[in-house]
C-alpha cells in the first residue's frame, strides 16, 4: 500500500517548512513513532495547519467538562456519518485508545445505534449528529433539553464546536485526499 | 429587534477580554461602524477566537487565485445551502460589497441555478457546493476536472478550504445561536 | 443586469393581449411603478393568466382570518424551501411591505428556526411547509393540532391553499425562467 | 366504505352552491354517473372552485401538442410522485380510458422506470418528475435537451403547467382529505 | 403487451428443469390457471429458487398471529414504497383477495396513510415501513412499543422478517427485470 | 461485553434444537472456534434459518465468475450503507481473511470511494450500492453497460443477489438486534 500518494496536493519537504511546523511535526512523530499524514498535507499551508492545529489542541487537548474519549466519540460519529476515512481511521484509533475500548469506535462508526453507549455519550453523539446534518434546527429549546439533561453550557459548546471543526477538518480530508496512515488501522485493537 | 439576544451563551465584557481579542474587535468597530456579533459570541473562548479568525484571515483576506469577491461568493451559496441565518445575512452583505453587485447575494442564497454567474463562478459555485454536501465523493477525476478548466490547485484548494471553514462557522453559528446585527441586511443594497 | 431575458419563452407584446389582461397589467404598473415579469410571462397563455389571477386574488386580496401578512409569510417560507427565485425576491418584497419589518423576509427565507416569529407565525409556517413537502402524510391529527392551537377551518384552508398555489407557482416561474425584476430587490429595505 | 367522510372540511349542499357551480357539477354527475369528490370538496370555496376548474379546463381538455393520454400520464406519475391517492386512483381510471390501455396507469403509478411508455412519453415524464421535484434546477440547457428531442415551445410548456396545476392539486388534495370516489378504481380496468 | 420479455435474463425450459422445481411450478399454473413469472425468472437458479419459495412459504403461508391479509399488506406497502412493480401489481392482486377488499391495495401502494386500515393494521404499516427503510435506528425502544400495543414477539419478528424477504425480492425482480403477468392487473377488482 | 444479549428475542439452547441445525452450528463453532450470533438468533426460526442459510451458502460459497473477496466486499459495501453492526463487523472479518488485506473492509465502510479498489471491484461495488438504495430504476441500459465493461450475465445476477440478500440480512440483523462477537472485530488486522 505504500505506493498510494498521501494527499491530491503537492506536499512540501520537512527540511523546507517554518521552525514551528517542522517543530510539531518532529514532536509528533517522536511520540506516535510515524507523522501522521495529515500533519504532512496542512504544511502546504503554514498558516491553515496553525489555525486548524490552533483549534484542535482548543478543543481535544482539553478534559473539563467533556473528557477526552467523550470528546474522540464525538469525531468519530460525525466523521463516520460523513463517510470521512482519514478522521474515522484516526480517530478511531485514538477513541480505542482513549476509552480503552477495542470496539467501540467500529460500533460508533458503523451504527450508533446499536453501540455500546452509556446514557450521556448517546446524548453527546445524537446532538453532535443533528448538529452535523441539521444545524440550522438547532433551536433555544434543543439547548434547553441538553441542560436539562445536565451539560453545562461549556459542554454544549464544546460539543458543537468539536462538532463544527471536524466538518471543517472532514471536508478538508475528502477534498485534499488525506490518506490514513496503515498504521492506524490496527492500533490498539 | 433590538431586545433579541446576539447568543445563546454569556457573551464577556469587552474589557474581560485579552488585550489582543479586544484590539481586534475594536479595530472592526472602527472600520464598520458597528462590531458584527460573531466577534463578541466568539470571545467567550479567546483560543478559538484566536484559532477562527487566522482561518478566516487566511483564506478571506488573500486574492491570490480567487477574488475576493468569488471567495466570498463560496461563503453566500454554501452557508445558504445550510440555511445558517448569520452567515447569510453578513456575508450577502459583504459579497454585495465585494462583487460591487446589489442582487448577486440574494440570487446565489436562493437558488445558485438562477443567479448571474460567469462560467467561472458557476464551476466554483457547483464544486463548493459538492465539498459542502457530499465532500467523501470527491474523486481524483473531480480535481482533474477543475483542473481541465483552468483553475489551479491553490485554487481549487482554496475552493475546498473557504467550503470547510463556512461548514465549521455555520454550525458554529447555529449552534451558537449568533443573530445578525441588523445593520448587515440593508448594506450595500 | 437590463439585457437578461425576463422569460424563457416568447412573452407578448402589450398591443396583442386581451383586454381584460391587458387591462390588469396597465393597472398594476400604475400601482406599483413597474410591470412585475410574472404578468408578462404569463401573458403568452391568457386561460392560464386569468386562472393564476383568480386563484392569487382569491388567497392573497384577503385578511379574514389569515392577515395580508401571514399570507405572504407562507409566500416566501415555501418558495424559499423551493429554491425559487422570482417568488422568493418578488414576494420578499411584499413581505417587507405587509409586515412593516425589513428583516423578515430575509430572515424567513433563509432559516425560518431563526426568523423572529411570533408562536402563531412560526405554526403556520411550519403546518405550510408540511405541506409543501409532505402533504401526503398530513392526517387527521395534524388538522386536530391545528384547531387544538386556535385555528379556525378556514385558517387551516388558507394555509394549504396558498401553499398549493406557490406550489404551482414555484414551478411555473422555474420551467419559465420568469426574472425578478430588479425593483423587488432594494423595496422596503 | 361509504361511511368515510369525503373531506375534513364542510362540504355545502349542492342546492346552497352558486349556479355555475351547481351546473358544472350536474354535468359531469351527468356524464360520469356520480359526482367526482374533488368538485364537492372544493365547492366550499367558490372562487378557488373556478380558478382550479378554469386552469383544469385550459391544461387538460386541449389535445393540441401533447395528447390527452400524454397530459394524464404526467398527472398520474406526478401525483403517485406525491403520494396524493385522490389524484392518483381518479387520474389513473381517466389515463386508462384516454390510453385505452389497462395496465399503464398501475405502471407509471408504482415505477415509472418499468413502464411500457415510447420514447416520447419517458422524455414527457422524466421531465414533468423533474419539475414535480427539483423545478429550481430547470436550466436554459434542459430546454434545449427538450427542443432537441422535437418537443415544441407549447409542448414544455404544457408539461411543465400540468405538472405544476397538480402539484397545487395534490397539495389541496390531501390537505383537505379528499377521498377518491369507490368508482374510480375499478374503472377501464 | 405479449411481447415483452418477462425478464432480462435467459429463462429455462420447463423440461429442462429440475423435478422439483417444475412439480412446484405447474402445481401453481394448476391452481391460477398461469405461470406468475417470477417462478420462470428465478428458475434459472435452482438453489435460489428453493431457498427463495422456502422463505416465502414459512412466512407467508402461516395464518398463526399476523393474519395471511396482514402479511399481504406488509408486502405491498414497503414493495411500493421500494417502487417494485412485480411485488405490487403480483401481492396488490393477492391482497384483494386475502382481505376481500377492493381498493385496498391501491389504497396502501399509493398511500398508506390515506388508506382505511385499523389501528392494528396501521401499526403494522408504519413498523414495517421503518424495517424497510431505517432499520438500522430500531431500537430496544421500538420493540417495547410494539409489545406495549399488544404485538406478540412472534408478531414483530413476522413483520421485520417478511419486510426483510421483500426487501430482498424487491431488488431481485427490479434487477432481473421481472415482468409481472398481465392477469394480476385485473385481478379481484 | 459479555454481558450484552445476544438477540431481542430468546434464543433457543443447542439441545432443543432440529438436528440439521444444531450440526451446522457445530460444524461452524469447530470451523471458527465460536458460534457466530447469527447462528443462535435464526435457530428460533427452523424454516427461516434453513432458507437463509441455503440462499448464503448459494450466493457465498461460490467462486465462479465472482471471486469469494469480490463477494464479501459487496456484502460490506452494501451492509455499511444499511448501518448493519452485525454484518459489517462480520463481514468486515471474513473480508479481511478472502481479500487478505487488513486495510479494505474498514476502507470500504467508511467510504467506497476511498477505497483501494480495481476498476472492476469498484464496478462491482458501484452496481451493488444502486441495487442496494434504488433498484427500481435499474434499467436495461444499467446491465448493457455492466455486460459492456466484461461482465457475464451470471456475475451480473450474483451482484444483484448478493445485495439483495443482504438487504435481507441487514433488516433481520437490525430488527432481531443480533451483537456481532467481540471476536470479529479484531480478526485478521
Amino acid at each position: 500500500m505504500s505506493d498510494h500518494p498521501i494527499s491530491r496536493f503537492d506536499v512540501p519537504d520537512l527540511d523546507e517548512l517554518p521552525d514551528d511546523i517542522r517543530a510539531r511535526i518532529l514532536a509528533v512523530q517522536e511520540k506516535s513513532g510515524f507523522i501522521p499524514n495529515v500533519f504532512l498535507a496542512f504544511a502546504r499551508r503554514p498558516a491553515e495547519f496553525r489555525a486548524f492545529f490552533a483549534f484542535h489542541d482548543a478543543l481535544m487537548d482539553s478534559d473539563t467538562g467533556l473528557s477526552k474519549a467523550e470528546r474522540e466519540l464525538i469525531v468519530v460519529a460525525t466523521s463516520a456519518s460523513n463517510n470521512c476515512l482519514y478522521c474515522v481511521v484516526a480517530h478511531g484509533a485514538i477513541l480505542r485508545i482513549r476509552a480503552k475500548n477495542p470496539l467501540l469506535a467500529d460500533q460508533v462508526a458503523t451504527n450508533p445505534a446499536e453501540a455500546d453507549l452509556t446514557d450521556r455519550e448517546r446524548d453527546i453523539v445524537d446532538f453532535a449528529l443533528r448538529v452535523a446534518h441539521d444545524s440550522a434546527n438547532v433551536t433555544d429549546d434543543d439547548l434547553a433539553a441538553m441542560r436539562a439533561k445536565g451539560f453545562t453550557d461549556d459542554e454544549i459548546w464544546d460539543i458543537g464546536a468539536i462538532t463544527a471543526l471536524f466538518a471543517l477538518s472532514n471536508r478538508y480530508a475528502s477534498v485534499v485526499g488525506i490518506r490514513p496512515n496503515d498504521e492506524f488501522y490496527g492500533m490498539a485493537r
